[in-house]
């Protein structure tokens, strides 16, 4: 019987432990998507209290504590911090088989050295414990210590950059921070706001904008800007993934309808996204940028809270009409529209996995090591469970061995475990193939796998500066 | 290496079987959702056979036969019930993986104390014991006899619940038998006999039916009705998820052409649906009842046998249509409408549990804990790997420590067992997690835990008043 | 722990040992479904090397190779086969997790008694102990060494069967060698190349073919040929499951449209395959055969590949709109046009298997034993953890003892493995449910059903006339 969460925490047997603590634990981090402000990172900021790092904006916790009967006034509402904490602590212990309670035990452990379960007995210790030690971390100083290496944030195309450059500037971070592409909001032609991004896209490229492609042309002007400041890859967040036949006519039209302020009808607005995202494709193809594509999020689903708390609160879910039929489609438009750009695709909805990965193994090729990746398991999917499964279909139909692995997506600087929780699973699964006699035991070159998977397919197939 | 069923039966662990044996095997029963006949309850019914307990009706039995090689006489025609028990003896070494199979010799081993296994040599020394022990017992013995303490049946609007009254005036009844309000009829206008349907329940209500608006308010007298004989909860069966935006018009267009026996167009068709479905809602919000939706089957597949055979007799299939999609809009008309109701959500289709975990998250909260449940593995899912399959995934996307568990939905006075599978199955799982480091072992709380998903977390979500 | 690949891979119990050395290990194969071609049967080919055996179109190893970062040329193209083979072998260490790695480990072991990993320091030396080994070893013989006891070829309506008849000619021959009937080119309406064959059809027939019935009876005629050439079975492979009503009108003016050369609606064009579909059916019905229908296969996703390098070579995909929605409405018109044949029933997406599994136990009985069979994992999902899965979901919705179990699909001599590798993972499966007290320890029974899903079931399923 193993005891919680200790040094051999997943490890299922000896091949695992052997490979997680001789070739994982001790590589350093190369975070290629998340969600962190560089503007904390340039400021280095500094936390009053763990519920500031824990809860604020996180809503994964926020959906768990709605779940377990918490009020909103603690969960999004004005209730003071240390109640917020107790809150989440009351629900912590019946979160059995919910990977935040792993996560949150192994942020607790790591960055705080906090070895007791947290639930409402523990709550006040650990929260005083947590404020005291965050006195003396920062942004910086935690990235540090779970040995951050490089990180990609999240960016508009609109962002001048200005902390990326600061960053850059600040000979005392030892830290990569590279901006990432994140044209969304110029490509969802269907979403409030779109005209007015447009415009203010129109301004800051000194471009008028008045067809589809002269949106295309912008963005890609703005990669270009991007690329100047380190940039090497892009994301592309799509409800659905679409694809209608290249039609200029009818991009061009759902465009003036758009920016006349009217909804233009679904395939018209699908035509406007698959001119614009391949026009993306190329630039990228070019740049040698990896282009990523998550799709199948259904987002705000409850509306009457939506307009109560905006987006990013914690009522998104999988969207069971994913689009994934329309994934050879687009992927062919992109190759003969000029050639595909290395990639890793997601799909929110796990049913997508298998389609998914034979659709990929479809536009594998030309001499690339694993061109076409199949993005680690994402958001909703990325438990233990989940993890596996994404492992297990990505191995059964693909080639493991040059799989780029994990990310947090987080907003938080301690969501750092999430790659030692990766780790594991994955150290645990290949350490079940070894000692079950399905796969040779040469420790050596599984080792060897071990580091690729964990760190060095990322710093290869990005191509990371690092020394 | 373990006998086949011992009362170790699927604990893995001694952890598992420390839970299941102090914690989960003693407690009552309350099964709050089954499709017993409240008749036979009142009538204390006794059975001849077991032929009639467990062959009659059930048409779980009835496709594993035919798949099998029986011929139908020995299925649900004539042939003598010895014969139709020798014939499903038959069956019975073959189905090793299917649930029938274990829920068949636990019913034989806590029934009558049977431990043979069923097959074609022990069928009639095991038919003539059951035989003889069946004498002793009633329907109303046989629920002692499981611990029942509480149970819902299924009921029409119409009925008027003479049998509920009776045994509810029975000072010797010591089981609750409460109705639940089950309104499909009165709400599929697609299907043969609405119209006519439509016409008694304006006989029964007193109230003129000429909208779909009075056909919402003829079923809300009706959960008053139900709710004055004790009713606490509510289910209604859906093919598919359907939503429509409200629009009466278009609602009763769909009903004016149904009453007049045309079957409506399915989009004005669903427009009636989702506004009495929605009216419902509403009352039961008010009445604090618990709201469950079953969706997600395709009803009575093989045409000629529904012909030769009429509904329930084992063709029935899962929806790969189930429409989930629509899930998130028709919460959101609940919520818009007078509040969303507790509610527990169940589709037939196990690809969609990913889906419907995430999708109902997005409208937990307003301090209720737990108040959208994910239903317990159903039907064809109903299984070992189902109910692990739905405990895992509920568990990683939603607070497992809320969840009501399970139910038999069984039409016979011996499928208390399944309550049994259950806490084995969750003893298990919880085990495994908590042997493996995943969770701490904390027994008093790990025993909690598993007697408020065992029987607990039933009591307090429904309201059940029990001494 | 186990050695990788010993003589006890895969059964990790020691009832699953027992099983598979006592029952399955020496059973022969009969393989009832594959794409070896008659010919180099007949004329008893002899390969030169390993990669002609291998690699020569082998297109799940090419997809491999691809996403591995290998060269077209060593793939497809002119590179010498030494090179190809290091090229695959290059890419082998990689593949953990994959079937590939265990097929080719089993093929190098049982075909050639290698019993080292392959990978670039091993490749050259087992490249030429395998074209060492294989000068002794022609098509025949390698099928004798794998006790293979009949198979069935796939084989178009407009085939002589010349090669068949040689064989069966063929005195020194012991091997069956038996025709399927594989009718999709004269069916799939909508591709390229249906007029040019409906053409041919009708020359080698004799017969004017002016309708869809025309074509249909046309079919059927070859039906008898094949008939007359021993053939038991048929199989057809749709893109996805497909059903329109009976319409003669529409499915005839869409075969009018195909033959002028134009593409038909995708509704008519649907008409024209329900009805041509279903008169095979009947057709098999009346003659006891046994129907196959493959669906759910997204072929030649990749545009610019397709045109390249043709069909078959590595670029096909699950489809993800397999139209399982329509298999009950096609079954019931096979039901109401005469009687449904014996069938075995494949989807490409695993996430059919639940849908899949439930539909056809609607159309089971009739007193045929498995009368509808759901088939063994296909293509992609033909892994260990696929593998499982259908075994599982089909025991829990079906009757796993009446299972026909497996087949190759394939077009090389050395795939005969695959056999070993299924009953490997069916004995795994089964020894679990037995040690864990799910099953009881019956050995004999065990060792009885553990003969017939490995090769019994088929045998009488079939109605092989084998002495």
């Amino acid at each position: 019987m193993r005891t919680f969460m200790d040094e051999n925490f997943l490890l299922s047997t000896s091949t695992a432990e052997e490979l997680y603590h001789q070739a994982a634990e001790n590589l350093p981090i190369i975070d290629y998507h998340c969600h962190i402000n560089p503007r904390e990172i340039a400021e280095d900021r500094k936390f009053e209290n763990i519920s500031q790092v824990w809860l604020d904006g996180d809503h994964y916790k926020w959906r768990l504590m709605r779940a377990g009967g918490v009020e909103e006034d603690k969960i999004t509402g004005n209730a003071p911090d240390r109640e917020k904490f107790r809150a989440f602590a009351s629900v912590m212990p019946k979160l059995i088989g919910n990977p935040i309670y792993h996560w949150s035990h192994l942020e607790l452990k790591r960055g705080f050295g906090i070895t007791k379960p947290l639930n409402p007995e523990t709550a006040d210790e650990i929260y005083d414990c947590c404020n005291e030690i965050l006195q003396d971390y920062s942004a910086r100083t935690l990235m540090e210590k779970f040995h951050v290496q490089a990180i990609c944030t999240t960016d508009g195309p609109l962002d001048d950059l200005a902390w990326h450059k600061k960053i850059a500037e600040d000979s005392a971070m030892k830290i990569q921070v590279l901006p990432a592409f994140r044209p969304d909001v110029g490509i969802n032609i269907e979403k409030d706001g779109f005209a007015e991004y447009i415009q203010k896209l129109s301004e800051v490229t000194g471009q008028n904008i008045h067809t589809a492609e002269d949106a295309a042309e912008a963005l890609c002007q703005r990669i270009d800007y991007f690329a100047g400041q380190g940039c090497i890859c892009a994301d592309h967040g799509l409800d659905y993934c679409m694809y209608e036949k290249p039609d200029f006519q009818r991009a061009n039209q759902a465009f003036s309808m758009a920016m006349d302020g009217v909804r233009p009808p679904k395939d018209a607005g699908d035509a406007y996204k698959t001119l614009v995202t391949t026009a993306c494709a190329k630039k990228y193809a070019k740049k040698n940028w990896v282009m990523q594509i998550h799709f199948g999020c259904l987002r705000n689903v409850n509306k009457t809270q939506f307009a109560l708390l905006g987006p990013d609160t914690g009522y998104d879910a999988v969207n069971s009409r994913s689009g994934v039929e329309k994934l050879g489609p687009l992927l062919n438009g992109f190759a003969e529209n000029g050639g595909l750009p290395k990639m890793i695709l997601y799909s929110l909805n796990p049913g997508d996995n298998t389609a998914l990965a034979t659709i990929m193994a479809c536009f594998q090729g030309g001499g690339t090591v694993g061109k076409i990746q199949q993005g680690s398991a994402w958001w909703f999917n990325d438990h233990r469970f989940g993890m596996r499964s994404q492992l297990t279909e990505l191995a059964a139909n693909g080639v493991l061995g040059c799989f780029v692995g994990m990310l947090t997506d987080s907003r938080s600087f301690l969501s750092y475990t999430r790659h030692e929780y990766f780790r594991r699973v994955l150290c645990e699964l290949v350490g079940e193939w070894v000692e079950s006699g399905q796969y040779p035991r040469d420790m050596e070159y599984l080792k060897q796998l071990i580091r690729d998977l964990s760190y060095e397919n990322t710093r290869r197939f990005f191509g990371f500066d690092i020394n």
